[in-house]
């Protein structure tokens, strides 16, 4: 009998994203068989994964850890590889019907790319391939006839409220922010706050660099930036709203007036299940969502002085080109200065915004470009840091 | 020139939603032509809405006042009818291709199911037909292919949320209520409130009948059943939570985890409209909805203690049958005799539940059986009435 599962590749599997998606499979195992799997560099876990879900392929980042693994796995018949070119295979094989593009950073552009050029529904997770090379990827995904999913909680509720509404009706779309842990500190003590008081999100457990944006708010700026080409809406109709309780993901205004949203509990499982069995929906064992006991939901305003790393990715948003890829490039080399303690938080936007003032927009045209941007920000950054510390 | 515009009929069209309709189809008049006007008895505002719009044919409920309005409208190419038979001639004329039924009370039933029978699309604000007798409707509505699209706020979310989902992923759909201008009063006060203090509705500007049915949450016990016949749902799924600040009107949950919801300004154009204008959105006169501004959003379940007659109303809901019409009956005649300062608020509650007692339920396959268990339970509370007051 023929096997009717829809054959599910996960890159990035070891990850947060990553191992919710496998939770999510697990939970469903009449509807996905999963057939590749693509890690960094935690061995152990992709063994486990590998022998729970007996994949047809695995992919490592280095080399060594592909050797080792070979190794330790006992089963005879599974491909084992390596290095980007590894988990741009493990992304693009024909094979596959759904591919969860779940690998963090820049190194996650590449197998993206892969898995859209094959013309595969994408369920995106990866933030910096649309921030760096969005009307790249949108261009090869119109090509290919690749479908491309949102995984992000804000960008799945979007993508829920948009399903029927003609573009043309929209009049806004407004991602929600949870503020992070300093959303509630005098502005005059937030400079001064380390790695510790930055971790300490209030609503969701994420991976340490994006909780570190969610502080900064730079994670809804890139995610505003994600959202543009996601949607195809030009930078005017994308907004933001601060709301703490984190329940209401996106909002859609429509011209008429009406507003449809999207909320659920801060599950990282519902929107990954989603881009899974869209446009379907599967149960879930989730207790359902209980409004009169979640206490009240507030909206507010993002105060730009209070948040200069936000304003910094509206300018990238609204002028484009290389700027985003540049952006994000000086952010992730400052966030790791902060989080290896070399700097207090308010240092954050001053370098990312003295590294931004260095660089020269221009267009992106090819993907190489988008790696030199990306190179020469790093390197310019790491400069600036040296200058002061 | 073919004029391609839709043509409009409005059946109680000098009432508050009459009124707003036509500010609405003013507003779009290369989009909309009003061909019928169906009124009771404000002929001065029939006529002022005869001459802007010119239509081809009026109603108003008694001869009288028709022969008053045939002299004096001066324009010759009008047509002009009166009674039942005049209102479900407006209604069902077979060159109408929306029909707004805005009549209040089982009054609406004729005109509405006329427009039913004729294929059209209804947009309905008149609650009491699918109360009263919606599985009737539901059925007459699948043999003529016409479309009912709702009017009410609550249920224009529903349906805006609905719409681009099956309806076997929707585990529940939630209505929400202001809980009327005693949501806060003390329990032991309420009892003895007058129509003074029940009529000072905290959101929504409305007839005098609905808001007593807003203050008991009469009303949005009725939408529950209205609800059930609109969108095919089973009472279980059906579900209500006290949102005072009325901004989100309705929640749509879906069984994977996520919650769709439609929120506005609490201002009827907007559903009215969208019920026009349905499937497109036109824009809107009114500013977007600023939820920075509008403050927190609280959700509460019901107390059924507090509220003895939406309880009366999940009952008739989930038994069905004649249950309902008489439910709608007996609350209109206790409704009046509040208004009518006979007694004071607490003694609704009572009254339609006396009433109720002396029910037999039965099932209801014909109109006539309606007209009937109607008439029956007016008489008896009358008569409960009498008995004490």
């Amino acid at each position: 009998m023929e096997d009717r599962r829809e054959k599910l590749a996960v890159l990035g599997s070891t990850g947060s994203i990553g191992r919710s998606t496998l939770e999510v499979a697990a939970r469903l195992p009449e509807r996905f068989k999963v057939i590749g799997l693509a890690a960094g560099s935690n061995v152990r876990r992709l063994l486990e994964q590998a022998a729970a879900f007996g994949p047809e392929i695995v992919s490592l980042r280095t080399e060594r850890d592909a050797a080792e693994f070979r190794r330790r796995f006992g089963r005879q018949k599974i491909r084992i590889v390596s290095g980007p070119e590894g988990a741009a295979e493990v992304a693009g094989r024909p094979g596959n019907d759904v591919v969860v593009s779940a690998i963090t950073g820049i190194d996650g552009l590449g197998p993206t790319l892969a898995a859209v050029r094959a013309g595969t529904r994408v369920a995106l997770a990866n933030k910096e391939s649309l921030v760096v090379a969005g009307a790249f990827l949108r261009k090869e995904a119109r090509r290919s006839g690749a479908r491309i999913i949102p995984v992000d909680s804000e960008h799945s509720g979007v993508f829920q409220c948009l399903a029927r509404e003609k573009r043309r009706f929209v009049s806004r779309v407004i991602l929600t922010a949870s503020g992070g842990p300093f959303f509630r500190t005098p502005a005059s003590e937030i400079a001064d706050m380390g790695p510790k008081e930055a971790l300490r999100h209030p609503r969701w457990k994420m991976g340490r660099k994006v909780t570190v944006d969610s502080a900064t708010l730079m994670n809804k700026g890139l995610e505003l930036i994600e959202a543009r080409w996601l949607f195809g809406l030009e930078p005017a109709r994308l907004d933001v709203l601060i709301h703490p309780q984190s329940i209401v993901h996106a909002l859609v205004e429509l011209r008429d007036g009406s507003v449809l949203a999207q909320l659920s509990r801060t599950d990282m499982k519902v929107p990954i299940q989603y881009a899974l069995t869209w446009p379907d929906r599967e149960a879930s064992p989730l207790p359902p969502l209980d409004l009169a006991r979640s206490g009240a939901l507030e909206f507010h305003r993002v105060e730009p002085a209070r948040f200069p790393l936000f304003a910094l990715a509206r300018t990238a948003l609204e002028r484009g080109g290389s700027l985003p890829a540049a952006l994000n490039a000086a952010n992730e080399v400052a966030v790791a200065a902060f989080l290896a303690g070399r700097m207090r938080f308010g240092r954050i936007a001053e370098v990312v915004e003295r590294s931004l003032e260095g660089h020269v927009r221009r267009p992106v045209r090819v993907l190489p470009e988008v790696y030199g941007i990306d190179r020469e920000t790093r390197e310019r950054t790491r400069e600036i840091l040296k200058q002061r510390t």
